[in-house]
Order: structure tokens, then C-alpha cells, then sequence
């Protein structure tokens, strides 16, 4: 059986980041991959990757990258399924310049961005729970279970007051 | 019968940029409801159409909003259908404000956020296209031509060269 | 009796800048009550509040958040009480995103912003007092002095001079 | 009878701006004075006035200023009336030299600071109006009719759809 | 013969930009091409153009892309020949978010970044024959002649003194 | 004797920052006075002060604040002497705050600022001892042989190569 | 007899802006000359005119660049006289760009930077007198007298109130 | 024998940063010099150096620098080679300043410009051995051979998954 979702990232030390969409895929139980696939580094993978994502299985791509990051841009070029980027915190720019690389792109080609750094990988995994969800009834009340968690577990004021 | 695709935004004058997303949604014949909803001037009128978005029978919320725009993110806190945002143009700071108040959302909470302005807006009805698609062959079909020809159009050279 | 001050905020983490405000408050010996309310984790814990707090006797609210700071904001639309924002400090842009988050309301739901963080909290309170103490003969006087030993504390030279 | 609002602005170009305060207090009908400040070019008037703005009656001060915009931060120096900055648009940062000029005070001297421009100038008098509101009954009735109306006069599709 | 120089961009409307690379490539001398190719629109002509780019004889890449500008390093991921990136200025952000997509690459895949706009533009053209004339000498001379003539250029006082 | 250079910073944790001001006036033997003058906290002695300074015999006054940094420009409104600003570090906004609060001045009312910092307050002494040194030959000759040795002291290559 | 201040500016079109300075000295009587010396465009002349501006009798250096402004750092880079930098209006960044590269500079050489644009220009020559005023009662007079016509007129009320 | 890549920055601190420019070189067996000199501390040198460059054989220039950063842009403005920028990461602006002071220069006189830091230093050494390529087979087959490299070092899957 192939995995519903598909995890790509620029370099390793994206992983930090980007193991917090594995929590909620897991805790959702929702089937993943995951590829380290550089724009840069390695285009052809990408290429292969993307272009075949569709035949592969995959419904959504979450795509996390920084700096001047070409990651889920170039993967939404090349396929029609839903990608969602997450901009990795960068060195110098806290992530500014992922974040800008990732959501200006041009008419016609989107990418579903995410809020930057681990918070960003976090909710992209739920994004994509969200729209398995349209299809899919079985995720739709994992979620709605989740979130309803979600709100329970919120203090009323906090324990240290 | 329901839309599939509602389109929400904060104030009339929004309307010259999200009327991109119509445009695209009527080309590929996805169904769409338009209305005005204010976060902070009408929230109640928020809270009413979030709740019952996904009984409306609501797939996807597209959301524009400006300045410190709340509405995409309020919607998300209500519902939990994907719900795309768009960054509103601002008066005095180009967007950045809508776009930094629409997609820093919290752990649990996305907002799939889109380009400041028009092409913003564009890509928002792209990616509800492309996420209506992977239960929705017809959609994935056309959203597929409708990638081809959008190929096909781009000119090998500038015609004033 | 009830409180004359409702201190809210978005998550747990918040209050080690908001209790800023509590150590202001206690000085000024202004009565204040303390809740965590998510604008986005607990939305109808967020209107069931706004919409009561004048009914609760609350005069004044100070409400504190991080990144798409939505709190301040919606809480201002749903109460013409005066809602004053204080911007969280957020974890990769400075808190820049949660005070043009809260700064940027659009004509007719004002929110009063302070400065991003611990000085902003502080000042929030002052700020409350500053409001109070137009029909709070008791308050101006404890703010006057406040005011007078503050500047009274001043040193004229550097001790490490 | 004194004026219950005091309007001052660094300069006579800024009144474009700041008479989007004059029409919200006009229409809620609370008194108020305006006055051009500089605090740049007439330090001895601004001190003179907000050393005196308590006993000459006034109860809130709205003042709006541009670039290195110190007027609200000197005048919340030198009294203890709340304080409400606008942060005009600036010829070449659009303001948000103005913005973080008023709303970075230090701790212990809050400016409530309002969103860059004619929204901003607004929305002080909608604050001031809540502030007043506190201990005013009748201006309490006036601003809660003012937001119902605006509550409803949002319609609830673009007319130009 | 085929031409020294590339000139590529991501769409028609980057030629207003870019054609003020091909005015100093004129009075330089250096042969060049132009081709539109949308590294979105049409990644599989960015694959194949950037691939053979060494074998059709180009020496030096000129690319000039806005917004999530991703052309730029996308082509200088797949070829090792020296890639200039232009920042086209963007809708909403005056081209900061070009910059940044472009210059940003990560360790290994080098894109050399221009100024934002039609001096970055004719600045890449200048860049183009720097590096041509390490290994020719006629374009070496042109080059030093036409940067004494711009210097001669400069007038000693402004002629509207 | 007076001094000829008026130190003067907002409170005293900008003392670590200032003190690179006394360390180069040390140097060229150039007198000076410190103070701690709160533009926000004692106005009172901001005013008594700036107005005084001529009297006092102060030449050139350097003058440190971060954040809503007014105490430059409110000293600058008081005195024709020239006020040369130094932009500490502020705790959430690296000092981007403080530098524009301290340089967008409007016209008729000019501060000279310095870069953010150490190095801005180290250079606002070099700055104060080159207007000196236009009518003091001797301020001028250290200055210059300050200049002289601080261009000798820049080593070849890197010692650790 | 030779001038007093020396108004340098990167190119011709700079002198849109720089002509404030004129404005000012004219009115205050005292004597500049103008030149356009370009940092990157003419570097020799730069190197002449700042290593012999003390000898042609110059006291206050004041110079005017845009961009990657380099005009003003290099010349106090050259020189110990006064240098006096005028961040101009850039064409994409606002000047953002102009005023980090004059105002950065590295502990040792300073410039004495001023605001963005016209006002910036026009306090240039503020700032000159006021240094000059340090040894020169007539011109100490004059800026007084100045300073005094400006506070006077500066009305109390907006006209079109 | 002369070296092809003279690598200069502005103090000897840089040289952290600007070793990561060596690494690249010796790993692909470019001869370099590397030498300090600063634009403000050491016009002379900078001048001395730049004019002499080609007759000592250089190719290629890179230079780093950080804050007002003029020495790549002043290189480049007396010298025809082609000037590589390496923006150093400043001390309170995290090298924005350092980016913009040498990317945005005039028509005329490009500075090459990389990444902030590390990664800018690396890829400058890069972009130097691509440019050398295009005249020197051995460096183009070694660059190659590197770009091959760091491609198959690209793991499939993050190790710690």
C-alpha cells in the first residue's frame, strides 16, 4: 500500500523541523513517506519525484525548505496535487527570506504555506489531515476528535499564577 | 444543490482582488458561494457561517482579508475544513501585515496561505481546484488541461524583442 | 465584587510576560482577573468571554498574544469595552508579526497596542490605570506617585561610572 | 465647559489624517479641542500643554505624529492622562518609522497606540469614546448604537458581484 | 555561431527589466540570446534549456525572475556554467522577496545576485563581459573603454546648479 | 572648567553601550560630563538640561537611547548645539526601532546618528572630536594621529591563516 | 576666499534632493560649493576631492548618495573633517537601502547620518551650521534667529479646521 | 607564479566567515591570496590594491565585508574583473545592512553578490571556479566533479528518521 502523504525536504538538518508533521500524521494515523529531496543539490530527484508523485499514490505533498527555498515551489510545478511548504527557519533571516521564497509564487502555480519553523511542519500535517478529510470520513472525525483534545486541554488560567 | 468552494472576505473593497478566484472556479466549473464577512465588524456572522460551513456541504474556504487580518485564521479556529488565505494589499504597509497576521497561525490551527493580492487570490481557487481533485476526477481532469495550456501559452521569446 | 481589570491570554506560555501586568496591577492595588482564552484553540471560550465582559463588571481588558495575534483583535470586536494589546514576543520574527497582527485593526474595532513583550505588559497595566483613574479619584492619585517615585528613582550618573 | 478629547498633531499637514477623529467624535458627540504640537519645533508648547491638559478638563489625549514621532511618547511623559498615538504615513517608510516610534515606549510610560494612518485616526476616537465610556453612560449607549450600526450596514455580498 | 551570452526570464513582462541587459551586450558586442522560460509554468523548458546550456555554447547565464523567483537557481542547480540572477521588482514587496528567493542559495549552488530591478538588469550585462574578458581580450578592452567614457560621463556639477 | 562633550543615555543599563563613547574621548583627552536624563521618566530634567547646555559651556552632545528613542531628538528641539544619537540595542527589534525613532527627524530639527551600538557610540566621541577639531588644532592633531594608528594597526592577513 | 561646506552627491539626479541644503545655507549665509563626485563612477575624483578637502579650507563635508550609498563612508574614510551623510530616496527600497549603507559604518569612521530624503537634505545643512555655530557667533546668531522663525511659525490650529 | 582568487575582507574577524572561501579553493586546487583590507581604515591600500589587481594577475576578487559594507562595491570600482560580494553577518541587523550596502549598486559597476555568511563565502569561491571554467577545462572538469559529489552525498532519508 502507498503512503497518502509525502514528506520532502532540502537537507537533513531540515529533519529537526520537520519531524513535527510525523507526530500528528502518526498520531492521526495517516499513512507517509519520507524523502530528502534537494532543489539544489539534487534537481533530477526532484524531477522523478514529483512527476511520478500522483502515480505513487501520494495525495498532498508537504515540502519544507529555507533560505532561497525552491523546494515546494519547484514540486508544485510539476504535479497538480496540493503542496504545502513549510519555511525551515534560516541562519541569518529567522526565516523571512524561506517564508517569502515559499508563498510569492506566481499566478497559476500555488503553494499552501505554513507558518515558519516547527509550528509550520506541525500544522501542514494537519492541513493535510484536513483535506484527506473531504474524501475521507475516517480522518475527518480523527481530526475533529483531535481538535475538540485540542481545546479541552486548554487551562483556564495558567498553573503558575 | 451546495457549493463546494465558499469565498469569504472582510469588506466590499476586497472584492476587486478576490474576484481572481472566481474567474479561475468558473473556468473549471467547480461551484462557489461568495459573502461578506467581517471578522471584527460582523464575528458573529463569523462564527454562524464557520460552524456551519462543513453542514452547508462547504469543501474548502477561501479567505481574504487585510491589514491585521483575522478572518482566515478565526475561520480555521471554527471549523476544520481547509481553509485557504489570501493576504489583502494593505493601504501603508503593501500586505506584509496581512500576510504575517493570516499565516503565523499556532500549533493546530493552519491556514494554507497564498501570494499577497490578486495572484494571491488566483492561486487560492488553484489550490481548492487541486484539493477538490483527489476525490474528484472531473476537477483533477481539467485542473490538469487547464495546467497544460497555461504551458502551452508561455512565448519561447518576448514578442517586443 | 467583581474585577476592574480582565488580563487574557492566548496559551499558558504567555504569562511569563503577561504577569508584568499583575505586578503593576497589585501595586496600584487594582483588583484583576486572570484567564487563558485562545482566540484560535478556544474560540467560544473567546466569545462567551467578550461578549459577558461588561455584564462581569470588567472595565478594562488587557490581552496579551503571540504571532497571528488574533486575541486582542477579536475580542475588541466582540465588547466596546477598550481592549488593550500587548504583543507576545514571538519565536522567529521578533514579535514583529504579533504586533502588526494587533496593530493594524481596520476603521471602527480599535485595539490600544503596547510595546512587543515584557515592557508592553508592564505598560498595559499602567495603562489601565491611566484609564481607570478618569473616574477613580483614589487610582490617579496612587498613578501620580507611581509616576513621581519613578522618576524620583532615576540616578543621575551611572553607578558604574 | 472644557473639551473632553484633546486632538494635538505635529503639524498642520497632518491634520488630513487626523480629521478622521474629529468626524467619529463629532458623530458620538463628545467635545473636543485640537491643537498643532510640534514636538520638535515648539518643545515649550508641548510642555506647557500636556503639563496642563489634566486641569484644563481634558480626560483623553489623541495625538498623531510622523517619522521620528515623538509627541505621543513626550507627552504621555508629562501627564498621567491616557495617551493614544497615531502613527501618521511617513513620505518614504510608510509610516512604520511613525509606528515604532510611538508604540516602543519603555516601561512605566504607555502610548496606546493606534494603526498607521486615517484607520488609525479613527479608531483613537473610537478608543476614546470607550475609555470615556467607562464612566459616561450616555456615550456608552451612543458607541454601542454606533457599532451595531456598523455591525449592520455590512452587506452580505459585493453589490458588484 | 552560437551565442556567448543568455538572457532568460520568467515572463513576457520581465522584458521591460531585461532588455537593459541587452543594451550593454549591444555596445559590447557579445552575442546573446533571449528566452522566456517560466521555471513554474514550464519547468521542463528550465530543464532541458539548462542542460544543454554548456553544449549550445552559452558561457555565462543572465536570469532574471520576480516574486518566489526561482528561475535563477533552479538553472545554476542544473548546470556548473556561471549563473547572474536579476530581482525583477515585485507587485507588492518592491522586489525584496526577488532578492531574497534568489540570493539566499545554500552552500554548493551559487547564483550571482544583482541589485533589484533595471540597474541590476544592465548591471548582469556588465557582470557577463567582466567575466568574458578574464579569457578574451577584445571584450577586456571594450569593457575598460566603455567604464572610462561612463567615468568621463560625469559631470563636475550639476547642471541645473 | 566645563566640559566640552555632554554624555547623556536614558537609563543606566545603556551605560555598557555609552561608555565606548568615554573610552575614545579618554583617548584624545577631550573633557566630558555623563548623565542619565530619561526623556520619557524625568522630562523635567531632559528640559532644564537641554536649554542649559549652551550655558553650561557644552560644545557637542551625544546622546544614547533605545527603543522609542526620543531622548535625541527632544534634546536637538531644545538646543542649537549639535546632538549627535546613538541607537542602543533594543531587546526585541536588534535597535531597528531606536535608529528610526532617532534619525527620521523633520526638517529644521537635524540629530546625527550613528550606527546601532558599541560602534555608534565609540564613533559618536570620533564625530564630537572632528566638529572639535575645526577650531582646535590640538584636538585636530590627536585626531589625526588617532586616525594614523588606527590605519597601521590593520594587519595584512588574517593571523590564524 | 573658499567655501565653508562642501555638498558632494553621487550623480545628477541626486540634486532634486540635495538643493535643500542649498535652501538652508543660503538662508543662514553661509558659504559651499557643489560637486557630483560619484564613490563607484568617478572613485578617483573622490579620492582627490576628500584627501584635499582640509587644504582647499572646507570645514563640514556634506554628502548625498542612494543604493548601496558608498559616497559618504568613503569620504570620512578619507578625511577627519565632519562628514555629514543624506540617505537618498532609492528607487525600489524607499531608502532603506541608502540608509543602512551610509549610517553602519565601522567603529572609527563615522558619518553623521540624517533622515531619508528632502528633510534629510535640508537638515544636512542644519547640522553644518550647527557645527560651524560652535566657533562662529555669527552663524551661532543666525541659527538661533532661525530656529526662533520656525517655532513662531508653527500655528495653533489647523487652517482648514 | 601569481595567484587567479584574491580573497579580501575588511577586518580580521571576517576571516571565520571567509575561510569557508579557502576550503572550496584548495579542495578544487585554485590558487588564491588572501589579504586584509578595510575601505574605511584603509583606503589607501583598498586603492593601491584594486588599481594593481589585474597586472598581479588576479581573475576574480572576492570580498567580504559586513555592515556598511563598501569594499566590494569600491573594488569594483577600480578594477574591470569581476568582484564577488560576500555579505559578512552583522552584529545587531543580522547582515541585512551588509546585503544591501553591496548588492545595490549603480548602472554600471556590479558587485556579484552571494549569501549572507558561510554559505555566501562558500558559494563565492564556487561562482569563482565556474567562472575560471569557461577558460580552463581542468577547473571545469574538477567543478564538476565536485557538483557530482555533493549531489550523490545527498542522503535518501534523514539518518535519525
Amino acid at each position: 500500500m502507498t503512503a497518502e502523504v509525502a514528506i520532502i525536504m532540502g537537507s537533513e538538518s531540515d529533519f529537526t523541523t520537520m519531524e513535527n508533521s510525523l507526530t500528528v500524521l502518526k498520531e492521526l494515523q495517516i499513512s507517509y513517506a519520507v524523502r530528502i529531496i534537494s532543489a539544489h543539490r539534487t534537481p533530477d530527484r526532484l524531477f522523478d519525484f514529483a512527476k511520478s508523485a500522483e502515480k505513487e499514490g501520494f495525495k498532498v505533498i508537504i515540502a519544507g525548505a529555507g533560505g532561497a527555498a525552491h523546494l515546494p515551489g519547484m514540486t508544485a510545478a510539476l504535479t497538480h496535487l496540493p503542496v504545502i511548504g513549510v519555511p525551515i527557519q534560516s541562519k541569518h533571516l529567522n526565516g523571512i527570506d524561506s517564508l517569502l521564497s515559499i508563498i510569492q509564487m506566481p499566478k497559476g502555480v500555488p503553494v499552501a504555506t505554513m507558518a515558519i519553523g516547527s509550528s509550520g511542519a506541525f500544522n501542514a500535517a494537519i492541513m493535510a489531515a484536513s483535506i484527506l478529510s473531504i474524501s475521507n470520513n475516517d480522518i475527518a472525525d480523527k481530526l475533529k476528535k483531535w481538535r475538540d483534545k485540542q481545546t479541552n486541554e486548554v487551562k483556564k488560567v495558567p498553573s503558575s499564577l
